[in-house]
């Protein structure tokens, strides 16, 4: 049974009209199966519905499908990149593609049940939110459900690392991601991969896709490389970095590297923590060792270490959910993203840091959408804070314009209701306490007035007030 | 964070009465955390709740805590063994233990679902069938599904093969089963492995429960080599071998084996066969290589050879669902049995060999109780019959007794209903038509009407009908 078509032309060619494209991939710019999609792109089947965790960046992602066109919906965790016009975004904005938007947990697990032959499930991700809007809700052990239908494609494009004749697949890091939920789900599965090897040439315990999923293996005319990624970075990427450090109009505060300082402070020793896009991924960076903590990403990474210098790290497979390049630690282990979600939605992952556009007195959260600028994005934040962990906000304490991100009750959509125990600003720590938010800590040279001066929600001062402490 | 712990005792120490306890390992006698059952059977809580595939046989299986009393109830796909008198068993019969059965699949999978953070699934598994009283059903896409619950337990007692101090967990082929699934679903997970590694002494690639998952690890104090597997095998196993070849009462007919190349003869080139309990693992052994058979097991073994010889075996992690030991072959590939279901639910798995109890003339399948006999085990069969694959019985014409097992209607309890394709017997193939049994070819001697006289539903000719071929 030797599945290795001689050309990825060949193996989508009867890919037809119509069609549902599982696209396996997470980040922005790394990791997608280019060389089929390229193919795809260049066939040019119409109306597609395209389900992917992203759109993607650039000419290797699944962008490149929207450009020529041939995209009628799109069932994806985000769709329009803040700062990025692309042609997804554009054909959303202007009503030529369906814009389905799932949280990432959520959508990664509807393709595994699919692909588990199983219907539908009840999660809590989403319950109370416009995530759930239409969807049945139940309530089981006294918390509210959202029922989530599985979803299965014609054709899965994905990326691996290695595969034999047979379509057995390894995966290398980060890149695992959804792969191998995405190859399960799918009528034909087409695996793009770096290296083809004989039957007996993989490790039978680090094959991560049995061969049985997987209907045709195609080699990558798109291998990525440092110098690959960092030129791609240089031109579509390098805002993910910039956007976290970048500080907004207001008073005078912490730089974010001293409030990502003060968010470690908070972690107890040898926890799970998940850090989310933006100005949490800046804590990777100030860990101590000593404090035992273990970073966990959606991708399916865990046990990784700092942000890693673009310019000279050597693997492009290890990098977080923020698609940031990170570095190893011994005892890392790397599991695909449906596993990485199920750590978060049960609990295991102890501390959660977001950022947010909103944060309530009763501690509901919006941090996905605000609705003057576009469709966004839900992202994993939904998921990570349906694991009923300990949920820090890490944010800016108002926005570029001025406006205070601490209120009484949220305008923009929600996140998940009651789920923030604490919020660290760059002008204060601040507890959600059962009658609202209690200020624990002061920045240096701030002082209660005028953090009440930028907040719209009352603001209790705790009997222990304090200047904060790094 | 050390998570090592330096005994079994001390392990379970904090174990309370009521616990529910989830125990991997899939086997019959091989691949329990016999140390950890063996410890927590000597601290002595009682009423415990036990989730496990099977309640095993012997000393180092669940048995030994129902020998001490202290099970109140079981939550398991087997729960008596049709030849083997046992603690569990007894307990059960006389009330003592009150029992939930439960489709294997279906209940990996309510256990990866608790572990997962999600409520509640849907699944085609066991619709229309005992299994599914009491149960809540609904129609999705036309067929009808079984709503099951999310399993978690206060306890999970796993078996691995190495652990670093993190509690990242790697496994040995068959042996990992439901052991990654179980280990996710616990408040408390305890890891029994063989050896203990440094963080960084695991191929970070193939670590598959990450230590997130785990408490504590323990070093087995009952390593498992071929010596003892074969002694206990003696002891406690042998009859699984033996039940398979044994003859019925009845008339003249083909020998096991030849039933077995018969079916083999089925095959299509290519295909991923999975061979049930009984009669079927005997066509493992008949397989040509150039058929291009690639052999499935729900314990999550893909791409095996023939059963091996338990004398002269070397490695004992290398067994199918029956709990035989089988061979390996280039390209095979593991993974945890929550994954080989969904093979076989999603239909990757394109036929199934099942043994039978009765088949009848619409394709309903009942092979898991005889009323008669006691409470049986529902196994993974329902799992399997639910992918809609092509589903070939291979089972004796008749019972010992000399009755029809072709019927009208069945009278046992369903395994699936309106899935069989085809029935091979010792005396005859038989397809199942839109009509009812259509006789295609009789074995050696055997006339149309001597059939007919054996068989308790109408049996059509085939217009070209033959004498079997092989």
């Amino acid at each position: 049974v030797d599945k290795v078509v001689s050309s990825a032309a060949r193996a989508v060619a009867d890919v037809p009209d119509g069609a549902t494209v599982l696209i396996g991939g997470f980040g922005v710019i790394q990791g997608w199966p280019a060389s089929l999609v390229d193919a795809l792109a260049t066939r040019g089947p119409r109306a597609l519905t395209i389900v992917a965790n992203t759109p993607g960046v650039g000419p290797l992602s699944p962008q490149r499908l929207a450009e020529r066109g041939l995209v009628r919906k799109l069932v994806a965790s985000y769709a329009v990149y803040p700062t990025q016009r692309a042609p997804m975004g554009d054909g959303i904005t202007a009503g030529r593609i369906a814009l389905e938007l799932v949280p990432q947990g959520t959508l990664v697990e509807r393709v595994r049940a699919g692909g588990a032959g199983l219907a539908a499930f009840y999660t809590p991700t989403g319950a109370g939110t416009e995530a759930a809007d239409g969807k049945e809700a139940r309530v089981f052990d006294g918390r509210g459900h959202v029922l989530e239908r599985a979803i299965r494609g014609d054709v899965a494009l994905v990326r691996a690392a290695r595969a034999d004749r047979y379509g057995n697949l390894t995966y290398r890091r980060g890149s695992r991601n959804v792969n191998p939920a995405f190859a399960t789900a799918a009528r034909t599965t087409i695996a793009e991969v770096d290296e083809i090897v004989e039957p007996g040439g993989l490790d039978p315990e680090a094959i991560v896709t049995p061969g049985i999923f997987v209907d045709r293996v195609v080699k990558t005319e798109h291998a990525m490389d440092p110098a690959t990624l960092l030129a791609l970075s240089r031109r579509y990427g390098k805002q993910w970095d910039l956007e976290a450090r970048e500080r907004p109009v207001g008073p005078r505060g912490l730089p974010p590297d001293l409030m990502a300082r003060r968010v470690a402070l908070l972690f107890e020793p040898g926890e799970y923590v998940n850090l989310g896009v933006g100005l949490p991924t800046l804590v990777s960076s100030v860990l101590d060792a000593e404090q035992g903590i273990t970073l966990h990403s959606e991708n399916g990474m865990l046990g990784f270490g700092p942000l890693a210098d673009p310019g000279t790290a050597t693997d492009v497979h290890r990098y977080n959910a923020s698609g940031q390049l990170v570095t190893g630690l011994p005892g890392e282990s790397f599991t695909d993203s449906a596993e990485a979600f199920a750590m978060a939605r049960s609990g295991r992952v102890s501390t959660i840091v977001l950022g947010g556009f909103q944060v309530s007195a009763s501690g509901d959260l919006a941090n996905w959408r605000v609705p003057e600028t576009g469709v966004g994005g839900i992202g994993g934040a939904m998921d990570l804070a349906a694991g009923r962990a300990r949920v820090v906000v890490m944010m800016f304490h108002c926005t570029r314009a001025g406006a205070p991100k601490l209120v009484p009750r949220c305008t923009y959509p929600l996140t998940a209701e009651r789920c923030v125990t604490t919020v660290v600003t760059d002008l204060a720590v601040i507890d959600v306490g059962p009658s609202g938010f209690v200020v624990r800590e002061l920045a240096p040279g701030v002082g209660l007035d005028e953090l009440r001066a930028v907040t719209a929600a009352p603001l209790a001062a705790a009997p222990d007030l304090h200047a904060m402490e790094f």
